[in-house]
């Protein structure tokens, strides 16, 4: 489905126009059309399938392709215009290695309450810093793109059953991809504007009895393996500088490496719907961390970037708000209703899960980021 | 340090010539020489600095290539062949995704009773399913890469604090690549064999006191993913053929779905050094869950296979002989001594690790796995 995009907005995306579905290249969402980089500007990394080449050109080269987007939108750019309606978005760029945080006090909380109920619900290294596991990157697929149920072992009262998934959740999160993997590690939290080339929209899907009988010692696996949905669009960090506000404050104070300089919270307010009813309005101004620490904890211990890491924020969940079913139904305990009277503990065949979000900058504006879309198809035979 | 190959053991690598280390390219291991299969055969393919393309062209021709490899070293390939000292060995693929298991028994059960004393070391999850987790790509690095002691936070006493890891320990195990990503998941263990390309050594450095602050609920993170070793010389499946033997009895019977079509336990036998003195000779076959098992577990949700999927068995422990120090040592309660005096719990600046590991066929056959080296440089400056 076409988003519409306001100035000032740019998003990145890799698009191609039916007939030539095998030259995916670079564009920038311009109003309900795509702006074609690689006719407009003379760089072969604009001609290419994924934004990687471009990304791995760094700071300097982003800002002046977006001031030459800029000039070009507002002289008017007609020959290099694609309607938006008429193109295929592809996946971005190409996800070196992909981290998932767990961010979110709010979410740590209440999945915590959920799943290890009379334990202290969050653990004390929570606070000390930012938890988080690698996941896959091999099933990341664009907006969009049907996931179907996964099967698997869970535990059904007191038997192992192999089986599709009967508890399919999903998590609204925020995603940002580095561009520049060039700098030594460890990197500081106040390096995070230079490296971080933009932001996406991301679905983490979730089959929670999967995630139960497998994750202790080693955490989740096949439980989150099967997809994880991703925006077509990359919104530049750049676009997101007016929404930059001060982190809540953190108790006890981090450590000295994870003590931020400068404001990298964002007033990212998201929405997350299901077959187009709105379920919350998570704020992502309300994370613990942010994902300038999260990058310096990434980076502690020695570990190098590449062009096309991903890491995303875990479920955004406030104090009133949550991002997940697991939350919003409290394990299918307190079910749903949605407006036309369907009821959801976890998710159906065939439900449709749409993830959008809008950036609140301190001057009054409104940017908006790329949606994150899809719908649940019934499980594959086994 | 150059290995030495037998005829019919025919591993890849991908290498280059000093003067020309901008041109890697495929070669084979043969004796003490590197067969150029970029000028041997008339294959673009083999003059990639990655396996990843001829890995995805599948079982067919990677037997073809095998037969041309034998023809070419019986009749003499000399102008063909660079002597293996003067090349340099590259990481020899693009890895996808990385999965690391842990499917020996008796190193689950070290690990339970040293990391959770008073607890049932072993889960009863552990004996339904291979239990793994996913595990960084960016820092897999060649064999013989010095390897920098991580920095992070741990408990030292009471006290949180952000310093070189104290316990830096390593995991001597064995790794699957996933050359033929094309198959529709799932994949049935019998579909091992066609898929997979071949085997390589991995030491899955490990900081046990980052890993341990960090690892509830999400698993390992930091600990791990500063440094994995991977060995420069790929050893195909098919060498391993005459040392495929029958697995251990599993008990209970694993689900439909992870039951095995033929042998996949494989009669090799590892070689964990320390400063040249060998510490360890755990056995393979002793694994509890095999590769195909595995294979067919990471792809039971429906995770489509991608050329350069690596997957690790996790330490290799058998009922004698450890794989790690942490059991070596019994988390530095039980300090080894080595032949020169020097004792060890874990592992101390300046240490050289090196696994190397030899199939045993039932026909009397022995075939060199790749080794995998690598020394403990000082940590870096915060």
């Amino acid at each position: 489905m076409p988003q519409r995009f306001d100035h000032g907005e740019f998003p990145y995306a890799v698009f191609s126009v039916p007939g030539h579905l095998d030259a995916p290249r670079v564009g920038v969402g311009v109003a309900d059309q795509i702006l074609d980089l690689s006719t407009l500007l003379d760089d072969p990394v604009f001609a290419q399938p994924t934004l990687n080449p471009f990304m791995a050109q760094g700071r300097t080269a982003w800002t002046a392709t977006r001031t030459r987007v800029r000039e070009a939108a507002e002289v008017g750019a007609g020959p290099h215009l694609v309607p938006m309606h008429d193109a295929v978005l592809h996946l971005p760029f190409d996800v070196a290695d992909f981290v998932d945080f767990n961010s979110s006090l709010q979410h740590a909380t209440n999945a915590g309450r959920i799943l290890r109920p009379g334990t202290e619900p969050v653990r004390s290294n929570w606070r000390q810093m930012p938890v988080g596991y690698h996941a896959r990157t091999g099933t990341i697929v664009v907006s969009g793109t049907p996931v179907a149920r996964p099967n698997g072992q869970y535990l059904q009262g007191e038997a192992t059953v192999v089986a599709p998934s009967e508890r399919l959740d999903v998590e609204a999160e925020v995603g940002f991809v580095v561009g520049d993997g060039s700098a030594t590690a460890p990197l500081s939290p106040a390096e995070f504007g230079d490296r971080v080339f933009g932001v996406v929209l991301v679905l983490d899907w979730s089959a929670r009895d999967i995630q139960a009988l497998e994750s202790v010692p080693l955490g989740p696996f096949l439980g989150k393996s099967f997809a994880t949905t991703m925006s077509a669009w990359v919104l530049p960090l750049e676009a997101l500088e007016p929404a930059r506000v001060a982190a809540p404050v953190q108790d006890p104070q981090p450590a000295e490496y994870l003590r931020i300089a400068g404001p990298w919270a964002l007033d990212v307010r998201l929405e997350f719907a299901l077959n187009g009813h709105v379920v919350s309005r998570p704020r992502f101004d309300t994370m613990y961390w942010t994902p300038a620490q999260q990058l310096a904890h990434l980076t502690l211990n020695g570990t190098r970037l590449r062009t096309g890491d991903l890491f995303a924020s875990g479920t955004v969940s406030d104090a009133d708000e949550f991002g997940s079913f697991l939350e919003l139904s409290w394990d299918g305990e307190r079910p749903l209703t949605l407006p036309n009277g369907e009821v959801r503990g976890y998710l159906a065949d065939g439900d449709e899960i749409c993830l959008t979000a809008v950036a609140h900058g301190r001057d009054g504006s409104r940017v908006h980021l790329g949606e994150a879309r899809g719908a649940v198809s019934p499980a594959r035979p086994m």
